[in-house]
């Protein structure tokens, strides 16, 4: 089947929050990014430019299988350079109860730059971290930019929006957050369990918000080689660094 | 004095590659920015909006201050969100030479995206890399958006573009690199010196380059938290990752 123009409209309007929203769904493009999804997101519609895809032989049923052409998947694509596949998933329910199978849990608390997000999200893929608790007012993980950032991680990381205060403060974990006034991440005492916790970082202007700053059980920095350097490192560059020192083996044979 | 219709337009003109080599200059946007860049170039014009900008009483010869409107600045901003102020810098003279008084030089092979070169060249300033030598296929750090990106950090760190396979054969420090075959960044004996080294960061998609990669004397790689994991970090996380490790105390008392 060829896509309708009432299917192209109503994919382009995916890449608004508020019809995302209300329908539980969002778009990936591209072979590779839409592949490394499938194992995980149900899929609501499948279009494919068999000249430039080959995801046609995809196990999915075919009255969700539609076939556009170059011009049709440029007026749905929300990339620079569109590729030759689209699909629309089904968002996954928000379930942040699900932090008691975790050993270390992500907390963003006002991250705003979807590309920013993006790269946490694949970040923590990397480093073996699979949940993502998001304050509500954190970018949408299912924007198209975020999608794409994160390079098929959002396969693998549960991403959830909660009241960030109200859910931290029932958690039984130590909570570490980066202020300029907490202890140097390098110091063998300021992590406490290098096997549990939630990690909090903060907006990209302004870090951690005043509701969440009392809830922080652990304070690090991450000290510059630049002792007059008060500017801040980019959040997503922050979070690898703590990750990286968290995930970090204190020696290793090979 | 107000700007003209021809000021605009040149100053347009700089948010092209060609048009900026030709001129030699860049464009730098908001109070925050600009203020961080003066102390380290030239100013060849600046343009205020005297109602959204404090930048009026930068010392600056009458002739390269002028006022512009919202709706100026608007034409020849390259930012979502103009900002009160606008800067004409002249770029730096390329001399990449200067690496005999770096401990570390950050080399770039082929990174394409500003947004990583901009948080790549921040991230450099915050470990105290203060030089960046990039092949002449990575992205122009003149680039408006690595400009924005750099927050300010294109100031105090060196950027330079030469062949970068014949200048690292004329190194005589440890060439670093991260290859899928690479030493454990985490085991002891992966990194020679703490002290000084060349630190070689590739390509989005491919890595470092084929003839570079000869070029690599300690081949490195960053351990994924998951065994299955074969896909890359981002290219800004990996550096970061890298920089921080080559930072970090062994173990510290504060």
């Amino acid at each position: 089947m060829t896509i309708s123009k009432a299917q192209i409209k109503w994919v382009r309007s995916l890449q608004q929050k508020k019809f995302r929203d209300e329908a539980q769904l969002f778009v990936a493009e591209g072979d590779k990014c839409i592949s490394e999804l499938l194992p995980a997101f149900e899929v609501e519609l499948l279009i494919v430019d068999g000249t430039r895809s080959t995801l046609h032989d995809v196990p999915c049923s075919a009255q969700r299988l539609v076939s556009a052409g170059e011009t049709e998947i440029a007026q749905m694509s929300s990339l620079r350079t569109p590729q030759g596949s689209i699909a629309v998933f089904r968002q996954r329910p928000n379930s942040p109860c699900a932090s008691q199978y975790a050993d270390f849990i992500l907390a963003l608390d006002g991250v705003q730059d979807p590309g920013n997000l993006g790269t946490i999200i694949r970040t923590c893929d990397w480093f073996g971290v699979h949940q993502v608790v998001c304050s509500k007012d954190t970018a949408d993980c299912y924007n198209p930019k975020v999608v794409q950032a994160t390079m098929g991680a959002l396969a693998r990381v549960q991403v959830d929006y909660v009241d960030l205060p109200a859910w931290l403060e029932q958690q039984q974990m130590p909570v570490y957050g980066t202020l300029l006034d907490g202890r140097n991440i390098y110091w063998t005492g300021a992590i406490a369990e290098r096997d549990r916790g939630i990690i909090v970082m903060g907006n990209e202007g302004n870090g951690i918000s005043e509701a969440v700053r009392p809830l922080i059980t652990h304070p690090l920095y991450i000290p510059s080689a630049e002792s007059d350097r008060v500017e801040s490192l980019n959040v997503a560059i922050a979070t690898a660094v703590t990750l990286a020192e968290f995930r970090r083996p204190n020696n290793t044979n090979k």
